[in-house]
């Protein structure tokens, strides 16, 4: 089978088979495809779309391109959670300790941020001597102990999605469903996990920027995993502004302390979020028989301090100074040369936040990567004032700049001052939670 | 500008401009777009078309790829035709020279056969010396002491299309109206012609299967001109069978020794076409006030010898050996091993050609090439005894193989076999010319 007559069934808006997208991933990662073909696939996928099964078929083929690994020999069900990447966006930080507390085994996989969203290794980075590299047996080994652990992807975790990303980022063929699909959810099971909750966001700092693509990918994904029967569920959540309020690494880190410490209230937004994600995992891990148990099994575990014990174990074994995992300690990993208050311009209301303009702005300050190769500066970023509907008075900070290179700070605080609009009426907000899939 | 956003334009449905679409093709030529990128905008283009601006702008920032042809020193209105491949399509041999007999001005480069289709230059140099290679001023003055010359594209003509097209081939990006338009009217237009009568055939044996994608995309063509001021006409013509009688080289240029010598009837399909194609071209040049009076002139062209000594004095002009075009002498170079019939197995009438296996049946006996490299044999081919449409008997030759080398014959008869059908009742058949656009 010539692979250019897959191309042109597909760009008639034909339907795969299994055994052609198997061949298709396969050839690709071997080299027996060439990049203009898969491009071409791409965008003929992009714009003619998948069925659900082919869509699974696909995740299935880039699944088993390179190295899966294998959970079966931890106690329990392996839970995971993955987040379609935001800004001020530490829910991993605080979910994975948590339902660790409250039994779950939690062997996480995660990534690097680049651009405007952040990444759970960056800020793990920040706390001094934590390692993301294990073997897998000194993972698992962590695992066994603590219940909870986060490293980096291995090298050889699902190939063909790092060669298919880095060609559809330079073809136009990024915004697919059934390729961010696919893309996500290999990894997710080639990771080894048997339940799989989704955090989808949608809004200005997001990647789904409308509610209906959003909801499109979230069942989608829950279809891939119908097919290939895991237990998995999707909740689309709002980044029409940063979900917490701190954005940078160590930042970040210690918000999630904070929360894990039973600092931050029951009705903020990455609260919400986390026990939304937390109590969807505890369920359908068999952890908890519903809803309240779990989320009461989760109050707990804030009130007890088993959660940001958990935390601190985690770092301890990851190689890290895990004296720092205490709300008191931690501000010294936020030490900068300079804090700068960004104040209203006028009196009003917030009535509009670019989250993707907010996350530039601490990637500037140093929080994060414009390429691949920048260094982070752990320390820096900001702390949002203000949330969406707020009123404000001229003069007022909206945020709290963590700065130790003060160069681009003129321009960083106009892009800070374009990304928050203060209008003289209220605007209308959204739940934090829009749907669970 | 990135390209990648430029893909994401067309991708999302955009259009666009002039400027984007020189810096495309530019930037593929020179080597700054890679295939991957050009590849994922073809398919974009596939699937969500271009307006009649886009095309009209592709076309000419291909045809300024590479080599300008400039004609305007030679005298006249200079005329050109085009058909999109056929089998059995002799036209340019006929009407070149007949136009040139007229007044015309025909300065015309040709291309080669490939697959079941045959080419103009492997048709003339059939005729021994004929030279289808001349340095272009050599090619002009033919042209100003005869009207008219066929010789083959300069090496640099449009780069960019041999570019595109490669790549097409292999990334199921070929049908496409805007991409094959604009691949053929870039050389049409780069080749100097101010008329352009383009020929677009339908049917089993064509490129364009329906009705309906060869009358978008004479449409489509016509459109360029009028947008980029050359007159154009299009003819939608039926190629459910071959359109003369003869296929293969030699056997193809002594059709249309035959038909200048008025030894073909009117009422033929390959006279029709031609006579259809010929007055388009004289009225479109302003050499005749009307059809009627252009085929009055065309008739005695070929009523006082004057079209066929055009032909003759062409490939004299062009190193041949001018002697054979002659209706009888002609006939040495249709000499072969042997000549068999293909007897009708049963009785009935004609009612179904498949023009593309009969053209590959051809292309077997050695007429046509598989690949670039193959090596014609001018003399074979074969000469088909019957029409759509025609009572039959059972024994009765459906045509004439002229064969030199036979170890491949039963194959090929039986592949003509398939490529004819007999039914006892005929079939509705539909005019030869089916619009003119």
């Amino acid at each position: 089978m010539r692979f250019v007559d897959l191309i042109e069934k597909k760009a008639d808006g034909g339907v795969l088979s299994r055994e052609e997208i198997k061949a298709m991933i396969t050839g690709y990662v071997n080299g027996d495809i060439p990049d203009y073909q898969m491009s071409a696939m791409m965008m003929a996928i992009r714009l003619n779309g998948m069925s659900a099964e082919e869509t699974a078929d696909l995740t299935l083929a880039m699944m088993h391109s390179g190295d899966v690994v294998d959970l079966s020999d931890l106690p329990g069900v392996k839970l995971d959670k993955h987040s379609t990447g935001g800004v001020g966006d530490t829910t991993t930080l605080v979910i994975v300790p948590l339902v660790a507390a409250c039994g779950g085994t939690v062997a996480k996989m995660s990534g690097r941020g680049l651009g405007h969203t952040g990444g759970t290794l960056d800020k793990l980075e920040s706390i001094p001597g934590t390692c993301i590299e294990q073997p897998m047996e000194v993972f698992k080994d962590i695992v066994r102990k603590n219940g909870a652990a986060v490293i980096g992807q291995s090298a050889n975790l699902v190939p063909a999605d790092k060669m298919m990303y880095a060609l559809r980022d330079v073809t136009g063929t990024v915004r697919s469903i059934p390729l961010i699909a696919s893309s996500i959810m290999s990894k997710k099971l080639a990771s080894g996990a048997d339940v799989i909750v989704l955090d989808i966001k949608t809004g200005t700092g997001a990647f789904m920027r409308t509610e209906k693509e959003a909801f499109e990918l979230a069942h989608t994904m829950v279809d891939i995993g119908t097919h290939l029967d895991r237990k998995v569920c999707a909740i689309v959540t709002d980044m029409d502004q940063p979900l917490g309020m701190a954005v940078g690494n160590a930042l970040e880190v210690r918000e999630a302390v904070q929360l894990l410490s039973g600092m931050i209230p029951e009705t903020d937004p990455l609260y919400e979020v986390c026990m939304v994600l937390a109590v969807r995992m505890l369920v359908l891990g068999g952890l908890a028989a519903d809803s309240e148990e779990a989320e009461n099994m989760l109050k707990r575990a804030i009130d007890n301090g088993s959660g940001l014990e958990k935390l601190r174990n985690m770092i301890a074994l990851q190689g890290g100074d895990a004296s720092y995992i205490d709300p008191v300690r931690i501000d010294e990993l936020c030490s900068v040369r300079k804090l700068v208050e960004l104040p209203a311009r006028r009196s009003g209301y917030i009535s509009g936040m670019n989250a993707e303009g907010i996350g530039n702005a601490a990637q500037k300050l140093g929080a994060g990567r414009a390429t691949k190769d920048d260094i982070i500066d752990p320390a820096v970023g900001l702390i949002m004032r203000v949330r969406l509907g707020d009123k404000i008075e001229e003069g007022d900070s909206i945020c709290t700049l963590y700065v130790n290179d003060d160069s681009n700070l003129p321009e960083i605080m106009e892009q800070l001052y374009d990304a928050v609009r203060i209008t003289e009426e209220p605007a209308d907000t959204r739940p934090m939670v829009l749907a669970v899939i």
